[in-house]
Protein backbone atom coordinates (compact mmCIF):
# COMPACT_ATOMS: atom_id res chain seq x y z
CA UNK A 1 0.00 0.00 0.00
CA UNK A 2 1.24 3.20 -0.52
CA UNK A 3 0.90 4.44 3.14
CA UNK A 4 3.79 2.56 3.71
CA UNK A 5 6.55 3.98 2.49
CA UNK A 6 10.36 4.91 3.79
CA UNK A 7 9.03 8.16 5.17
CA UNK A 8 6.15 7.06 6.72
CA UNK A 9 7.89 4.57 9.14
CA UNK A 10 10.42 7.32 9.79
CA UNK A 11 8.48 9.53 10.80
CA UNK A 12 7.31 6.76 13.78
CA UNK A 13 10.93 6.50 14.19
CA UNK A 14 11.01 10.18 14.96
CA UNK A 15 8.06 10.12 17.34
CA UNK A 16 10.17 7.75 18.97
CA UNK A 17 13.08 10.12 19.44
CA UNK A 18 10.60 13.11 20.32
CA UNK A 19 9.71 10.74 23.33
CA UNK A 20 13.67 10.10 23.92
CA UNK A 21 13.61 14.21 24.03
CA UNK A 22 11.42 14.27 26.71
CA UNK A 23 12.77 11.86 28.97
CA UNK A 24 16.00 13.97 28.89
CA UNK A 25 17.75 11.06 26.64
CA UNK A 26 19.44 11.82 23.33
CA UNK A 27 16.91 12.10 21.29
CA UNK A 28 17.36 8.98 18.39
CA UNK A 29 14.60 6.57 17.74
CA UNK A 30 14.07 3.37 15.88
CA UNK A 31 11.32 1.22 14.66
CA UNK A 32 11.63 -2.40 13.13
CA UNK A 33 9.54 -3.15 10.23
CA UNK A 34 8.27 -6.69 8.86
CA UNK A 35 5.90 -6.87 5.84
CA UNK A 36 4.87 -3.50 6.64
CA UNK A 37 4.08 -4.47 10.44
CA UNK A 38 5.79 -2.71 13.35
CA UNK A 39 7.10 -5.15 15.32
CA UNK A 40 9.92 -3.04 17.49
CA UNK A 41 9.45 1.00 18.38
CA UNK A 42 12.25 1.69 20.80
CA UNK A 43 14.29 5.01 21.47
CA UNK A 44 17.65 5.43 23.15
CA UNK A 45 17.79 4.61 26.42
CA UNK A 46 21.33 5.23 27.91
CA UNK A 47 20.77 7.78 30.68
CA UNK A 48 17.56 6.14 31.95
CA UNK A 49 19.13 2.63 31.68
CA UNK A 50 22.92 3.60 32.82
CA UNK A 51 24.10 1.67 30.06
CA UNK A 52 26.21 3.06 27.05
CA UNK A 53 24.79 -0.28 25.23
CA UNK A 54 21.21 1.01 25.10
CA UNK A 55 21.42 2.83 22.04
CA UNK A 56 17.68 2.75 19.92
CA UNK A 57 19.32 0.04 17.20
CA UNK A 58 20.42 -2.08 20.03
CA UNK A 59 16.83 -2.09 21.79
CA UNK A 60 14.69 -2.61 18.76
CA UNK A 61 17.11 -5.80 17.57
CA UNK A 62 16.59 -7.31 21.41
CA UNK A 63 12.79 -6.22 20.93
CA UNK A 64 12.16 -7.47 17.54
CA UNK A 65 14.03 -10.74 18.04
CA UNK A 66 11.52 -11.24 21.29
CA UNK A 67 8.92 -10.78 18.86
CA UNK A 68 10.05 -12.96 16.70
CA UNK A 69 11.12 -16.14 18.81
CA UNK A 70 14.27 -15.52 16.23
CA UNK A 71 17.95 -14.58 16.21
CA UNK A 72 18.12 -12.97 12.16
CA UNK A 73 16.03 -10.79 11.14
CA UNK A 74 16.41 -10.69 7.34
CA UNK A 75 12.87 -10.15 6.54
CA UNK A 76 13.13 -6.97 8.70
CA UNK A 77 13.77 -3.22 7.78
CA UNK A 78 15.80 -0.93 10.65
CA UNK A 79 14.50 2.35 10.54
CA UNK A 80 16.89 4.97 12.78
CA UNK A 81 16.91 8.37 13.04
CA UNK A 82 20.39 8.94 13.63
CA UNK A 83 23.53 6.76 11.30
CA UNK A 84 23.97 3.98 13.22
CA UNK A 85 27.18 3.65 15.52
CA UNK A 86 30.05 0.94 15.21
CA UNK A 87 28.39 -0.69 18.12
CA UNK A 88 25.13 -1.03 16.44
CA UNK A 89 26.34 -1.74 13.21
CA UNK A 90 28.11 -4.52 14.43
CA UNK A 91 24.86 -5.44 16.15
CA UNK A 92 22.98 -5.23 12.67
CA UNK A 93 25.80 -7.57 11.14
CA UNK A 94 25.01 -10.15 13.90
CA UNK A 95 21.06 -9.83 13.13
CA UNK A 96 21.65 -9.89 9.31
CA UNK A 97 19.12 -7.36 9.37
CA UNK A 98 17.59 -6.97 5.54
CA UNK A 99 17.16 -3.66 5.39
CA UNK A 100 18.37 -0.52 7.21
CA UNK A 101 16.77 3.30 6.36
CA UNK A 102 18.48 6.00 8.54
CA UNK A 103 17.63 9.49 8.87
CA UNK A 104 20.33 11.77 9.95
CA UNK A 105 24.23 11.33 9.30
CA UNK A 106 26.93 11.11 12.09
CA UNK A 107 29.56 12.40 10.97
CA UNK A 108 31.32 11.74 14.53
CA UNK A 109 30.86 8.49 15.35
CA UNK A 110 28.73 6.92 12.16
CA UNK A 111 29.56 3.78 10.85
CA UNK A 112 30.07 4.73 7.42
CA UNK A 113 33.47 6.54 8.50
CA UNK A 114 34.88 2.81 8.95
CA UNK A 115 36.85 1.70 6.20
CA UNK A 116 36.27 -1.84 5.96
CA UNK A 117 32.80 -2.82 5.71
CA UNK A 118 31.01 -3.65 8.91
CA UNK A 119 27.38 -4.30 7.75
CA UNK A 120 26.17 -7.65 6.67
CA UNK A 121 27.24 -8.00 2.91
CA UNK A 122 23.22 -8.83 1.91
CA UNK A 123 21.92 -5.43 3.93
CA UNK A 124 20.81 -2.66 2.30
CA UNK A 125 21.12 0.98 2.94
CA UNK A 126 19.17 3.76 2.39
CA UNK A 127 20.52 6.83 3.81
CA UNK A 128 18.71 10.84 4.50
CA UNK A 129 14.83 9.74 5.18
CA UNK A 130 13.72 13.14 6.94
CA UNK A 131 16.90 13.59 7.37
CA UNK A 132 15.98 17.41 8.19
CA UNK A 133 14.01 16.34 10.82
CA UNK A 134 15.98 13.86 12.25
CA UNK A 135 18.71 16.18 12.66
CA UNK A 136 16.68 19.16 13.74
CA UNK A 137 15.63 17.33 17.01
CA UNK A 138 19.22 16.49 17.77
CA UNK A 139 20.40 19.93 17.64
CA UNK A 140 17.55 21.20 19.66
CA UNK A 141 18.24 18.57 22.70
CA UNK A 142 22.30 19.49 22.44
CA UNK A 143 21.21 23.33 22.47
CA UNK A 144 18.98 22.76 25.81
CA UNK A 145 21.79 21.04 27.15
CA UNK A 146 24.06 23.59 26.80
CA UNK A 147 21.40 26.72 28.01
CA UNK B 1 48.90 -8.64 45.55
CA UNK B 2 50.15 -11.42 43.32
CA UNK B 3 47.39 -13.39 43.42
CA UNK B 4 45.62 -10.85 41.44
CA UNK B 5 47.47 -11.39 37.57
CA UNK B 6 46.00 -10.95 34.50
CA UNK B 7 46.08 -14.99 34.44
CA UNK B 8 44.32 -14.99 37.65
CA UNK B 9 41.01 -13.17 36.48
CA UNK B 10 41.15 -14.80 32.76
CA UNK B 11 40.62 -17.77 34.91
CA UNK B 12 36.96 -16.90 36.48
CA UNK B 13 36.55 -15.61 32.69
CA UNK B 14 37.37 -19.26 31.58
CA UNK B 15 35.08 -20.82 34.18
CA UNK B 16 32.21 -18.64 32.39
CA UNK B 17 32.87 -19.91 29.32
CA UNK B 18 32.84 -23.20 30.57
CA UNK B 19 29.29 -22.48 32.29
CA UNK B 20 28.44 -21.32 28.79
CA UNK B 21 29.83 -24.43 27.22
CA UNK B 22 27.14 -26.24 29.48
CA UNK B 23 24.10 -24.78 28.75
CA UNK B 24 24.96 -25.24 24.70
CA UNK B 25 26.27 -21.58 24.37
CA UNK B 26 29.45 -20.82 22.28
CA UNK B 27 31.55 -20.81 24.99
CA UNK B 28 33.17 -16.94 25.58
CA UNK B 29 33.15 -15.55 29.49
CA UNK B 30 33.61 -12.30 30.71
CA UNK B 31 34.56 -10.83 33.97
CA UNK B 32 35.21 -7.08 34.68
CA UNK B 33 37.10 -5.93 37.38
CA UNK B 34 37.48 -3.08 39.65
CA UNK B 35 40.14 -2.54 42.34
CA UNK B 36 40.99 -6.31 42.13
CA UNK B 37 36.63 -6.73 42.86
CA UNK B 38 35.02 -8.82 40.56
CA UNK B 39 32.14 -6.35 40.16
CA UNK B 40 30.33 -8.45 36.98
CA UNK B 41 30.94 -12.01 35.69
CA UNK B 42 28.39 -13.52 32.54
CA UNK B 43 28.77 -15.34 29.53
CA UNK B 44 27.61 -15.63 25.82
CA UNK B 45 23.69 -15.99 26.36
CA UNK B 46 22.68 -15.45 22.43
CA UNK B 47 21.02 -18.61 21.95
CA UNK B 48 19.30 -18.28 25.46
CA UNK B 49 18.02 -15.13 25.26
CA UNK B 50 17.41 -16.00 21.45
CA UNK B 51 19.19 -11.87 20.86
CA UNK B 52 22.42 -11.68 18.76
CA UNK B 53 23.25 -8.65 21.08
CA UNK B 54 23.74 -10.83 24.20
CA UNK B 55 27.75 -11.44 23.45
CA UNK B 56 29.62 -11.66 27.03
CA UNK B 57 30.90 -8.34 26.94
CA UNK B 58 27.77 -6.89 26.29
CA UNK B 59 26.06 -8.51 29.49
CA UNK B 60 29.33 -7.73 31.06
CA UNK B 61 29.20 -3.90 30.57
CA UNK B 62 25.50 -3.64 31.37
CA UNK B 63 26.30 -5.92 34.52
CA UNK B 64 29.30 -3.48 35.55
CA UNK B 65 27.41 -0.47 35.17
CA UNK B 66 24.33 -1.30 36.97
CA UNK B 67 26.45 -2.32 39.85
CA UNK B 68 28.40 0.89 39.71
CA UNK B 69 25.41 3.06 39.11
CA UNK B 70 27.55 5.05 36.14
CA UNK B 71 27.67 4.11 32.34
CA UNK B 72 31.63 4.66 32.21
CA UNK B 73 33.92 2.19 33.35
CA UNK B 74 37.24 4.22 33.09
CA UNK B 75 38.88 2.18 36.13
CA UNK B 76 37.47 -0.87 35.27
CA UNK B 77 39.39 -4.12 33.32
CA UNK B 78 37.41 -6.43 31.25
CA UNK B 79 38.61 -9.93 30.99
CA UNK B 80 37.28 -11.79 28.01
CA UNK B 81 38.25 -15.37 26.79
CA UNK B 82 37.68 -13.88 23.12
CA UNK B 83 39.22 -11.24 21.10
CA UNK B 84 36.08 -8.75 21.11
CA UNK B 85 33.97 -8.54 17.66
CA UNK B 86 32.87 -5.16 16.32
CA UNK B 87 29.84 -4.94 18.07
CA UNK B 88 31.41 -5.55 21.79
CA UNK B 89 34.85 -3.14 20.26
CA UNK B 90 31.79 -0.10 19.57
CA UNK B 91 30.26 -1.12 22.90
CA UNK B 92 33.89 -0.62 25.04
CA UNK B 93 34.38 2.47 23.49
CA UNK B 94 31.17 4.08 24.66
CA UNK B 95 32.08 2.52 27.93
CA UNK B 96 35.14 4.06 28.19
CA UNK B 97 37.00 1.04 29.48
CA UNK B 98 40.17 1.04 31.01
CA UNK B 99 41.68 -1.85 29.89
CA UNK B 100 40.74 -5.03 27.74
CA UNK B 101 42.95 -8.04 28.28
CA UNK B 102 41.55 -11.47 25.93
CA UNK B 103 42.33 -14.66 25.56
CA UNK B 104 41.85 -15.89 21.92
CA UNK B 105 42.50 -14.32 18.76
CA UNK B 106 39.22 -14.30 16.76
CA UNK B 107 40.95 -14.40 12.95
CA UNK B 108 37.11 -14.00 11.23
CA UNK B 109 35.56 -11.58 13.25
CA UNK B 110 37.84 -9.51 16.22
CA UNK B 111 37.64 -5.99 15.93
CA UNK B 112 41.53 -5.96 15.32
CA UNK B 113 40.85 -6.73 12.05
CA UNK B 114 39.01 -3.54 10.89
CA UNK B 115 41.79 -0.69 9.53
CA UNK B 116 40.26 2.15 11.55
CA UNK B 117 40.55 2.53 15.47
CA UNK B 118 37.64 1.16 17.36
CA UNK B 119 38.90 1.18 20.88
CA UNK B 120 39.00 5.01 22.75
CA UNK B 121 42.21 5.97 22.53
CA UNK B 122 42.76 5.81 26.55
CA UNK B 123 41.96 1.96 26.39
CA UNK B 124 44.82 -0.41 27.36
CA UNK B 125 44.99 -4.00 25.85
CA UNK B 126 46.32 -7.03 26.38
CA UNK B 127 45.96 -10.03 24.49
CA UNK B 128 46.95 -13.69 24.54
CA UNK B 129 46.19 -14.10 28.36
CA UNK B 130 45.54 -17.89 28.38
CA UNK B 131 45.19 -17.99 25.35
CA UNK B 132 45.05 -21.68 24.82
CA UNK B 133 42.38 -22.62 27.43
CA UNK B 134 40.59 -19.82 25.66
CA UNK B 135 40.49 -21.24 22.28
CA UNK B 136 40.45 -25.07 23.37
CA UNK B 137 36.81 -25.03 24.63
CA UNK B 138 35.66 -22.80 21.59
CA UNK B 139 37.53 -25.74 19.40
CA UNK B 140 35.76 -28.72 21.65
CA UNK B 141 32.20 -26.89 21.44
CA UNK B 142 32.18 -26.47 17.37
CA UNK B 143 33.67 -30.09 17.15
CA UNK B 144 30.72 -31.27 19.46
CA UNK B 145 28.14 -29.00 17.10
CA UNK B 146 29.62 -30.71 14.35
CA UNK B 147 29.35 -34.45 15.58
Amino acid sequence: MMIFTDEYFMQLALLEAEEAFEYGEIPVGAVVVLENKVIAKTHNLTQTMNDVTAHAEIQALTSASHYLGAKYLNDCTLYVTLEPCVMCAGALYWAQIGKIVYGAPDPKRGYSLINTPILHPRTEVVKGVLADGCQKILEMFFRKLRE
